[in-house]
């Protein structure tokens, strides 16, 4: 999505596809380098179903090749065809936005050791993490497509509101949707302990000593999960965690509105609805 | 040395300190990130005689730290104070020498598992581990300072062959120096079977079964070290090992030399005596 972002943006103010290629490349391989680093530090076996790369190759080389690709990445903006002045404020944007999600990963990696993380910092932390890059997407697509600085800006409010909708509402994919879809159990998160927005909004809920007796057990079977969802839907936890997903799919929307009407402007709306209605 | 290097390059083109700072500042950080991820790869215990960065804060916190300086280092240089395309371009340079650096950091890993590796291997390897650096170093300073295409060049061929006899040099210490100068024991490199171009020397010579003997025997007492190091110098190994150093030193200060005279020029080039005559 974040590739597809940026040349979006960029047409948007009426750029080319092409002047949005250098930064188009670039967002992704350095989304492919955080996924791996990612991966080291969580411990994480698999994605997506497939081992993970340091599972495959060992933890040096997948240091090594998230470096790589972060190296990559910057190459292929700077060096890109484009205006020089356009390719340096992208990059420029992009290193910034790499400086805020190693803070994201810094605070999701210290709230696994603790049990009062609030939705503010829970928040925070999403933005960190998704929101600052799908912001820089839109940010380096309006600059490559030539924008004005209030196009540019309202393109990175899309994007960064967009991003933390996207992540919030995978949150409750991965509580409401079925294993043959998600390619994973349902509720693996709270089987992993993780504080997602579910989690910490079900604790201020009676649903909350339920959710204590199963949280971080990697072997709660699926009829406890199943019970656990039931009292969720009933305290209004699973209607609470989508209107907060919608909520921020709204402001997305409402940037966006101010652009001038165009083909290009109806399929970012379209991208936003989808952020919060796709299966998986 | 990196940023003295920048700074230094910057003003022979005739440009001032501050032009070189953005350009100073990165090149340091990105070299700190290296070393990072370095000692995680190469699982060392101790830099300089205290502990690494994964050593006392854990492997996941050390790669996040080094990802972190590395995005750090490429935007402080970006959001500089300079011209634009200068800043530009020299991020395009220093992502480029990444790439080259994270090649050589896969040539160092792969050669621990090989007993044939060639001299011209090695100085490739020390090419993309240490000159490419020191190459970006020269070359970033000439662009800061706005020189032209041919002096840019002068000061990349500069650091490159600098940086290769500087880390010639070092092996070099780590065999003939002083424990209490290096701060570790004589012999170290022997001990912990890295293929330097002492050891590769030695293997075409009288010394070699000596050498296997030892080589890679973490526990090889300080008399056998010193009995392989008379064998070495009787056999030339030192000596040829030095020249190699010189060699490219001297490469370096006939770049620099077409250089119009100045002291800054007179600098670089004792920069250049001082890679192959220091004490550590």
């Amino acid at each position: 999505m974040r590739p597809f972002l940026v040349i979006k943006a960029c047409q948007a103010v009426g750029g080319k596809v092409e002047d949005a290629v250098p930064a188009a490349s670039a967002i992704e391989l350095l989304h492919s380098f955080t996924l791996i680093h990612d991966d080291i530090m969580d411990n994480d076996l698999l994605r997506r179903g497939v081992p993970t790369v340091h599972t495959l190759w060992g933890v040096p080389m997948a240091i090594l090749a998230g470096d790589l690709l972060f190296a990559e990445s910057l190459h292929v903006l700077l060096s890109g065809n484009g205006y020089p002045e356009r390719l340096r404020r992208s990059a420029e944007i992009l290193t910034r936005s790499t400086i805020v999600l190693s803070e994201g990963q810094y605070m999701d990696m210290s709230f696994e050791f603790r049990a009062d993380v609030s939705e503010e910092e829970y928040l925070d932390m999403v933005y960190r993490k998704t929101g600052a890059l799908f912001q820089a997407a839109g940010e380096m697509g309006g600059i490559m497509g030539g924008g004005d600085e209030r196009s540019v800006e309202l393109l990175g409010t899309y994007g960064r509101n967009m991003g933390i909708g996207f992540q919030i509402f995978d949150d409750y994919l991965g509580m409401t949707s079925s294993e043959n879809i998600l390619g994973k159990s349902v509720g693996n998160d709270i089987r992993e302990g993780k504080k997602t927005l579910i989690v910490i909004r079900a604790m201020q809920t009676p649903a909350r000593d339920h959710l204590l007796d199963i949280l971080g057990k990697r072997d709660a079977p699926d009829l406890e999960i199943a019970s656990l969802l039931e009292l969720m839907k009933e305290h209004g936890v699973l209607d609470y965690v989508f209107s907060k997903a919608k909520n921020y799919v709204d402001k997305a929307r409402t940037a966006i509105a101010e652009l001038p009407q165009s083909p290009t402007r109806a399929t970012l709306l379209e991208l936003a609805d989808y952020a919060i209605s796709r299966e998986k």
